[in-house]
């Protein structure tokens, strides 16, 4: 029952997405960029959060807490850009994201999920916390990345 | 007065970036893409505004608001890749905005203004007002545009 479910709310996102993703970007190429500045700004404020949960920068709660907001954010964007028809060659994305979109989208969605409790935890200023939810989120990130990206 | 109580907060301003841009880039590879990621998806962003108010697509409030909120996030992030030295090659970025950096940093500030507004007359769902700001925005991007891109 609950595997049926999941497929509906997923059957929905997708349909949502693809009319997202035809209306919003006039050429392939488009989508391309898209997705690649959206995942490249969140690799660079994800990395900041990196850098101070590894230690190498002091922990400042509202620097944290921006950048996990800002990651948030970021991460709500880039999903309908995956799902444009023929945008799996000339960028890493592979061809299965497309075939087996609503496996890639289950995927993403977990990663915004991951990424939002991120965000939730990091305005608590508890960094313990942030480290563990900073790992989910890592954990969740390179699961999509395995599949999907080459 | 009012003169050089501009150029001290230009200047504070000025410091803080310039601090700011040192830290958060390694290479400066990083600090070109990270701001040619931002600009894409203002332009990207933008362009959903535009063709409502120019009416190619149907008005809808929440949307605009959702743009046009996300315009203003994003329009926070990129000032400081702009100061890294040794970023003006490679790039549309003239030199100018290095060697006038207080001066591209105020065109950039009045901008980065523009759009909060923009975000805030989005927000009351007001087509007429979305209209007029949005133009407003256009011109403070285009007057940057015109000294600092080539």
């Amino acid at each position: 029952m609950r595997r049926w479910l999941t497929l509906v709310v997923v059957c929905v996102f997708l349909a949502g997405m693809a009319g997202v993703a035809l209306a919003q970007f006039a050429r392939s190429e488009d989508a391309i960029r898209y997705r690649q500045s959206v995942m490249f700004l969140i690799g660079q404020h994800f990395g900041r959060i990196a850098a101070v949960v590894q230690g190498r920068v002091a922990f400042e709660p509202p620097a944290v807490e921006k950048n996990a907001a800002l990651v948030a954010t970021l991460a709500s964007l880039p999903w309908a850009a995956f799902t444009v028809p023929g945008t799996d060659s000339g960028s890493r994305m592979r061809a299965d994201a497309l075939s087996d979109t609503a496996g890639f989208l289950t995927a993403a969605q977990r990663s915004e999920a991951d990424i939002a409790k991120l965000a939730e935890v990091a305005a608590t200023g508890d960094l313990d916390a942030i480290r563990a939810q900073f790992g989910v989120v890592g954990q969740s990130c390179k699961a999509c990345h395995d599949v999907f990206r080459r």
